[in-house]
């Protein structure tokens, strides 16, 4: 499945996915509005008014990029309703070409791994018939329970020809709390990045590995270590615009043949019409003004590369 | 929370949580055969089998024990049709008087961690009204991302009266790969223990914390001594029977009050039926032989404290 994202990447000239993480307030007034005598103040409006945004900008930005990355719990806090939405968008940026990232962060024992995995990756089988739970293909994988945790998400990247990001230094404030904490003189994060490449050897899909990482574009000097440590796994790099992360601080997560490394970006892009860069669109161009967005970071990250 | 847990514990004198992971394997066969006609060989018949299935676990459970467990994985697996089960399932616990532990494992940057705060412990407002995503009293929550990332639970917790239990020392086998790597002299899993006590401090609720922690019965030594640095944090116990803890292993994971620790059991209980100990019972008989089972782990965990 890597290499299916590394063409796409290549294809459409552009290391950048964007986040759909659907924050009610990012949601334009107008498709709540429109929906409420209907629905009334219920989360199946607010999951239906998330759906035509999401397909809206999915409409405005499939060209450009080559992936969408649903963050799972913005769909999770509308209860049954908001999953149904997010089993829907996944569904439509399918149809529209694109390759989806299910944010979801899932670890835990082997067996029930396994049936995170099923969930997000492979197929449930019912008696004699199967079927895909969520459309998605690729899944970010939480670490702290360690192997046992991770191979059961391996094992149905092998079987099904999918892909997961390993969570490795995380984007936010605190991440370094336990993360930086030095073992045997090297940052926790080293010693999960080690367990990457040793997990990622049994699914390699051409030069890279289907078991990527995950390491914020806000520790960018983290970013070039860990490039160099790991150098056949893709990296996913959340933090980005709204996080702090610059274009200039992103170099380094690429290797020198200019792969290695998707950006992600999601409040920047999807709530684009609220900053004033793009404000001549408006509430109701904020497909439009995603699309502006995604330009501009396209844009940003070719001149620092 | 916690008050409540407590006072529910004493109440039924059984510091036992259900877990209701409902492997495909663990149903009966008879309850998808007698869907299968109306519904087919679909994740809607599975997920009918399933709330059936854990229905009469409540029954035939309910007056024994204080809580029970959902792993939600089980029915993320089978798509909306499980997550629907899943509802319906923590909706028929909370009418039978039982506390729900959702065992989700969610942790993420702030904002994220709010959502999932809001999806699993909280109310999501759509516009002028509010909603409970999902019914459950506690969540359990790991601890990589550091403080932002639980504290957005820890928020709910005080807002809403709910608790938590962060992941400490898990009960998988390769749980020390990371978790027992030592920093400072000590090992991680010590050092979120720190953290969890910090946390729980901002919750406290009469002699324990709402935020507790998730200590595996597979690591009784690992337990004394968490036990110890953890006095005022309720400490959720996976790992007994199935997984190998034994009710030897369980007595120094709790206080001298008697409190601080609820072991769980799942396929223990659950699919007791599947046991020579049980064979009597025969599948239909599924609910009476977790009634068995329920009442001899009670009887395990009594002998041993």
């Amino acid at each position: 499945m890597i290499k299916k994202l590394i063409d796409e990447i290549v294809k459409k000239d552009a290391p950048i996915v964007v986040g759909l993480d659907p924050m009610l307030s990012y949601v334009p007034a107008f498709l709540l509005e429109e929906r409420k005598e209907a629905l009334g103040e219920t989360p199946e409006c607010a999951a239906d008014a998330i759906l035509e945004y999401n397909k809206k900008l999915i409409d405005a930005i499939y060209d450009l990029v080559p992936a969408v990355k649903p963050q799972v719990a913005m769909y999770e806090q509308f209860g049954i309703p908001g999953l149904k939405c997010y089993f829907d968008t996944l569904k439509y940026a399918k149809e529209k070409g694109l390759i989806v990232i299910a944010d979801v962060k899932r670890g835990d024992i082997g067996s029930t791994s396994a049936a995170y995995a099923t969930a997000h990756l492979g197929n449930i089988k019912i008696m004699n018939k199967e079927y895909r739970p969520f459309e998605s293909d690729f899944a970010t994988v939480n670490p702290y329970l360690g192997t046992d945790g991770v191979k059961p998400f391996v094992d149905v990247c092998n079987e099904c020809d999918k892909g997961i990001f390993v969570l490795v230094k995380t984007s936010n404030p605190s991440s370094g709390e336990f993360q930086d904490r030095l073992i045997d003189g090297r940052p926790l994060y080293e010693h999960v990045a080690d367990k990457v490449v040793e997990w990622g050897a049994a699914s390699m899909d051409g030069t890279y590995s289907n078991v990527g990482a995950v390491v914020g574009a806000t520790y960018p000097e983290q970013g070039e270590r860990l490039r160099k440590l790991m150098p056949n796994t893709y990296i996913l790099v959340p933090g980005y615009g709204a996080q702090g992360g610059k274009g200039k601080d992103l170099k380094h997560f690429f290797n020198k043949d200019g792969l290695g490394a998707i950006i992600n970006s999601s409040r920047g892009i999807i709530a684009a019409y609220k900053q004033e860069a793009y404000s001549k669109y408006g509430e109701r161009g904020f497909a439009e003004a995603a699309r502006e967005a995604v330009l501009a970071m396209k844009k940003d990250i070719k001149e620092n590369l």
